[in-house]
């Protein structure tokens, strides 16, 4: 397969790169000096967390015996959640789609890698360090990651630094207000950006538009299509989630917007519109850079595998 | 008046701090080694720029004198305006109090103190500064000023310093949306937080409430004489405010959150249900630290004073 562990590269180089997801599992090794995938796999979400990191141990063994070497060449293991994590990066506060809440996850990984370093954050976060080392943040100070999927997730970079938040909480770009008292929110708020931006919104707005349902993945093939009535809900979605941005840009002023998920892959059409409208709505008036994010579902991992020394 | 001038201080301990206001113009000398305020004087703003400078110069001379030294005791001028501007410091793009637009201010400053270095910033901005170096912010990595009073300004505090935006426009905590689609901002958006939160909301909401007219000063007043119907504004202000803070919270999760102007000041009833409110309506449910700003209204001057070096 990949021939990278058989050319004596020192352990430190090499680090594992784990993104738990409610149905899979991805794990990849990363060259952290070449900044490089070296080989990846993935495997079903086993449920129970003793079941996860012996799942993790397992897989981590074939993938780097695939690549022609062992686990013992690996430095570090990363490892990405969705779902929020303590300050001090060792357990799973919360995790819905993992059932986990409260889970000594580090500790976990630790003991089934015994001697390596471990560390764990938010999949977003994970994601939007990927998107500094080796995507569509790279060389950027200050840059914010929307991913529009399931929820409204997201990540900021300040100082070109992953910014976890003053207190370590992290931060949470979907439970930022878009209209206090509107749609309730699963966080028991109202009037989330999340409630307003994520995926399954345009399906709701289709379905008030057109009369029938429709996926979010449809509603944007529709769109490509130049279906009308796709078209006004794009138009609706862009102008709700340019609020969202223009907010943003007035706290943040940041020199790169990337949006990921489903829509943020998917929809094409929304980026010219958004770049107006934010440009209209935010107080300097600037056209700020809106772009999709450049390493689409892998960023988890691939960003797990560079959390050491970051977070 | 003060003897400090005459102690023989090096140059660069002592600064002159300028707070440019469309009524009045504050002028201080602090010194900055010491974070204190020397002398300080007030006079009436001149209307255009060049007056301004010249008004500086001439006041900045009494000041000094009074303090029993003179102007060349000064190592730098800071000088801190109501409104925008530019990334590089040299340019009044807007500040609608002044009539200033595009107003090349900080030249102007150089040529009534040649040879002494000029700072400009926004006045929220410098207020910030100060209370993170003689108030609120001391040791504070990450934390957020809101000023309530004739709109709602602001700015941030990450890493220890003054945050003035990824591209240098600055922050806009009042343009950050609140109910995107509701009341109409100046700002040319409509919902924003200023809308429901700066000082002239406690009058709306009392007029409706009560069926007649109050400044926010007797609103406040009359809170704090229990009065029901006030009690019922402040209550019903303090939640749009809480959920402002929240979003902030939810982005920034900073150590401290300062409320300035007006409000800030005198509305001490809100702070109880607004540190509750906060922690039910944020994503982490943690107890921020919500607190009145230390230092009044002398705070844009005193951080004009320190901005050399900072921005």
């Amino acid at each position: 397969m990949c021939r990278d562990l058989r050319q004596g590269r020192k352990q430190e180089m090499l680090r594992l790169g784990v993104d738990i997801g409610g149905t899979n599992i991805k794990l990849g090794i990363v060259d952290d000096t070449a900044m490089k995938l070296v080989s990846r796999l993935t495997f079903h979400f086993p449920g129970d967390p003793e079941k996860v990191c012996l799942g993790i141990r397992e897989n981590a063994e074939k993938l780097a015996s695939d690549a022609g070497g062992s686990v013992d060449d690996i430095g570090a293991v990363g490892i990405a959640v969705p779902g929020s994590v303590d300050p001090a990066g060792e357990t799973v506060i919360n995790a819905f789609n993992l059932g986990f809440r409260n889970v000594p996850l580090k500790a976990g990984i630790e003991k089934v890698f015994p001697g390596k370093k471990v560390v764990m954050a938010n999949d977003a976060d994970a994601a939007a360090l990927a998107e500094l080392k080796m995507g569509a943040f790279r060389g950027a100070k200050t840059a914010v990651l929307l991913t529009l999927g399931t929820g409204l997730g997201g990540a900021v970079i300040i100082g070109g630094k992953l910014f976890r938040g003053g207190l370590g909480h992290g931060t949470e770009p979907g439970h930022f207000l878009l209209r206090y008292g509107g749609i309730p929110c699963t966080c028991g708020n109202s009037g989330c950006a999340e409630a307003y931006c994520r995926a399954g919104r345009l399906s709701e707005l289709y379905k008030s538009a057109a009369g029938r349902s429709a996926s979010p993945k449809e509603v944007i093939e529709l769109a490509l299509e130049k279906d009308a009535k796709a078209l006004e809900v794009m138009s609706d979605y862009a102008d709700d989630l340019s609020a969202v941005i223009a907010s943003f840009c007035n706290i943040l002023d940041p020199e790169v917007i990337a949006l990921g998920g489903g829509v943020g892959e998917g929809a094409v059409m929304i980026y010219e519109p958004l770049r107006r409208l934010v440009k209209e709505k935010s107080f300097s008036g600037y056209d700020y850079k809106i772009v999709p994010a450049e390493l689409g579902n892998g960023a988890g991992m691939l960003g797990a595998a560079l959390l050491l020394g970051e977070v």
